[in-house]
């Protein structure tokens, strides 16, 4: 299935392209072949050459790629240079690890606030940002209108505060609840990331002693 | 691409099935069309009765799904029910919160150990288990014979730490570090959580302001 006439699996590629690109300029390599590029990241050469085509190709016969280029290139496709406001809701463990943890500026987001409905936790300072109370979500979003939010908030909350979200003025949502948010909200953009999903198909895989296919073939 | 005839799509979207049955289960629904289920999974119908007749079927035309045994079925084909001793490594943000945040028993997995390379955290409990410096981690895998680790630590890390884990009868990794191992560990099962690229998948989607595919279509 192809929308903009790039299929999701070459999107779901993209950032592992621009993470492997990014290592090997940090290891000062300046081009790449498509062949050792695909030994690498355990794709087919072919398949590298088609993804990369998808976008314009940036090879040249016999001299493979520039990386330099090739990483800026995929990073603009990306957006990684226009940053997006984000809130976080929840601060519980894994919200506070995901904003301690992620660095976000470098992906095209920048945290402006972190909020939980804990009252305890108000004042709280999770990567340099004070925790606010889910009561001034409302106020704090007519001000600083953040366009993204992460919600690292128990299944059963979700379906409260992502209506009252995209209200806000949110289109954006990287959701590790596991409350398909699309189902009720089908105009606004959302990652899941279901880390219990993730583990049983690790459970799948170890009781069925089938290592995972390529992450290209994802 | 197939492999044991069931493509890892299927495989992929067992985990969102048992989740969702589940949720039915607890609810109190006894039965449901493939319609319904469709519908609350943003798959089609047809799609659902494909997948589900990959492991035999268990709808009657007309009746719908007999959802208890169903989901009995899908846990027992992901393998739920049989435990795997499984050890942490890298007790810093992100470790922690998966140790305290996730339900490893409902999945099939036991947390037996967690390791820290900071001698700074021994003995930190979490999740009800004491930090423990790398240092013992020979002599606990010798005596425990954990099969399955997590890896949350940093990149530069991993590549040390893999084959010393392979070494010690780990076969099977939840591996939460930017470093690919099944580049140089094609034997083990590998489970990549990288959220910086589902970071960076959301930055292309929200730059595109491009909602996601149903998650079937992953």
């Amino acid at each position: 299935m192809k929308k903009n006439g790039v299929s999701l699996s070459v999107i779901r590629r993209l950032p592992r392209y621009y993470r492997f690109l990014g290592d090997l300029l940090q290891n000062g390599v300046g081009r790449i072949s498509s062949k050792e590029l695909s030994q690498k990241m355990n794709l087919t050469a072919s398949q590298i050459r088609q993804d990369l085509n998808c976008f314009g190709g940036f090879g040249q016969q016999g001299y493979g790629y520039n990386i330099e280029q090739l990483h800026r290139e995929i990073g603009r496709i990306i957006g990684v240079d226009t940053m997006h406001d984000t809130i976080l809701i929840g601060a519980g463990n894994l919200g506070s690890a995901i904003a301690a943890h992620m660095n976000f500026e470098k992906r095209g987001f920048r945290l402006v606030g972190i909020f939980d409905s804990d009252p305890q936790k108000s004042g709280e300072i999770i990567a340099g940002l004070p925790v606010r109370s889910t009561g001034e979500l409302e106020t704090f979003c007519r001000e600083n209108h953040p366009t993204i939010a992460i919600l690292c908030i128990p299944k059963t909350a979700a379906p409260k505060v992502a209506p009252q979200l995209v209200d806000l003025g949110i289109t954006g949502f990287w959701n590790f609840s596991h409350y398909d948010l699309r189902v009720d909200h089908s105009d606004v953009v959302v990652e899941n990331v279901h880390l219990g999903d993730s583990l049983l198909t690790l459970c799948y895989q170890v009781t069925h002693n089938r290592p995972e296919e390529d992450e290209g073939e994802k």
